[in-house]
């Protein structure tokens, strides 16, 4: 189950793939601790850089994502989780996606309406 | 065409999806001049941690990656390309996909054939 943790501080990339329609629904992180509880749990566990600990993703929305199937890279410095998403969206901004957005001409355009309002699931700072 | 890509040193990760089937056939890195160089040429162009410069996907073997769509995350600091790969595969150890193993029983497990010969691309060490 060895990995190459070596080249981003202890950490790789894991793409997040819904597993029945092929959609990229997330990147995050994982280091070796998080990997390990996401193989355990069958939850994506990230490691989140901003709070600088592990990230049960969806400990907060409820919006988990089941684990089906891990593979990695030639380098093993990279992973891909085949995932069913539960819940309406992975993304706290609202969408099915955090790849919402499609370059079109030189500019970033919201291709995708929202699948949910996230002020109802995270709060709201009003 | 603005990205984040301070968070790790100047790249973001590069997802390569295949635009006709959906599967992710490598992760790369770009820094803004190789996601220019993307845009502009409309071929797949990494950051090469390893060789510390730009790398045009493909100059070696041939095997370019054409972009048809790129997206990013609602961060903006990771993208998905989805590419038309022109050639047998993209990765160096002669696999389709560079994601050829899958972790069964706590192992990582090779989940399909070669598609071609890399010393035939390569070159070889013999």
């Amino acid at each position: 189950m060895q990995l190459d943790f070596s080249k981003l501080d202890g950490l790789v990339p894991a793409i997040i793939q819904d597993h029945a329609t092929g959609r990229v629904l997330m990147l995050g992180f994982m280091n070796d601790e998080a990997f390990r509880k996401t193989v355990e749990t069958g939850f994506a566990t990230f490691f989140s850089r901003s709070r600088n600990k592990l990230w049960l993703k969806g400990e907060t929305s409820g919006h988990r994502l089941a684990v089906k199937r891990i593979e990695t890279d030639c380098d093993q410095d990279s992973l891909v989780l085949h995932c069913e998403s539960l819940g309406p969206g992975v993304c706290h901004e609202g969408y099915r996606s955090c790849f919402y957005r499609t370059l079109e001409s030189g500019r970033w355009v919201e291709s995708e309406p929202r699948a949910y309002d996230p002020s109802t699931v995270y709060g709201s700072a009003t």
